[in-house]
């Protein structure tokens, strides 16, 4: 599972209907790059989360038809910009 | 699922039986970088669109035996070279 | 899937039974990394082909047993040198 | 599988019901890269471990209802910052 | 499914039980990083070899509740450092 920064909505009005009804995020990971996924536990725009990929993030979902390679899986109590992007050791 | 632009379709004369006649398209990524996908949403050159991997691919397509790996699973409404670009954090 | 171009044979004497006796090629992406995938279609060296990875890989050979995680799924009709590297949006 | 080091604890109190009541560590991998994994042999904070990652991930829990995508496998017995960032063939 | 060379035995003497006691080793690819794989083959230190990855992994042991996801799947009969480092077009 993966660290991730919930960026902002997607919305694909055109979508396969395995996806359903269901929210994406645009989330981003400390390198900035982007990847979107099903928002299984209700995260707003700057929650850290944790992702959940492949098979499992079906699962994940609650519903193992979605059609998902990537769900939101957790909001990260305790994590910030400095343990992020920090060097790892100096956080344990 | 990431974020891709198609770049053209792809055509395959001799395949494997799996991929049956689906229709191919090449995407690239914000990199730059080419992938592949099974197009199940009617997709135009250009458009920015979602993509589904692994094994949630062959589902997407709405038949569970297509043999893809990569499928495209919904055109984003509201998409552009800036938010693909740009700093994550301007766009939220 | 991926884009990638037929390098040479790979003879593996001692291998898992899970691969029965399946030719096996080395292909290079676009920036000269090597793998190894299962042959479905019978490329050629030199041929551009589009490689179905994960369990995908196994039903795409036509037999779902075999171990393999890459698979040759089909010959690129129209491909070359400068599709592969130039810019995206020169070819659209 | 890969070779990573336990950094710290991760605490979400909301989380997917799949994840049940796992225990979750970030790790680090050789070149400072987190990943977060389900911990399933009771790993300490500096311990080297291997990580078993996709749908095996969930199998290695014990129970492959946990939606997890990467579990810690096993604590390695021999293992050290010289092994892991030195070259290779120093270490055979 | 790719191309690495043997670099040594791992012990982990705390393991979970979906790896049973199945022999691991520690792989590098051409860039120096690091992999442990199941070894299926019987392969010793410095042989160049190919591994199987994700779901296959599993199905490749022999034993498909063996929770590994790499697998070493064959040793190859006509490798070296030339065609692992050299120019791909060289060696075709």
């Amino acid at each position: 599972m993966n660290i991730m920064r919930v960026v902002r909505d997607l919305v694909t009005t055109q979508r396969v209907s395995g996806l359903q009804a269901r929210p994406l995020r645009v989330l981003e990971d400390a390198r900035g790059n982007f990847e979107v996924a099903v928002d299984a536990v209700g995260a707003r725009v700057g929650d850290f989360v944790i992702t959940i990929a492949y098979s499992s993030a079906r699962i994940a979902t609650g519903d193992p038809r979605v059609t998902t390679d990537l769900t939101i899986g957790g909001i990260i109590d305790d994590w910030d910009e400095d343990k992020w992007h920090g060097p790892a050791r100096a956080g344990t």
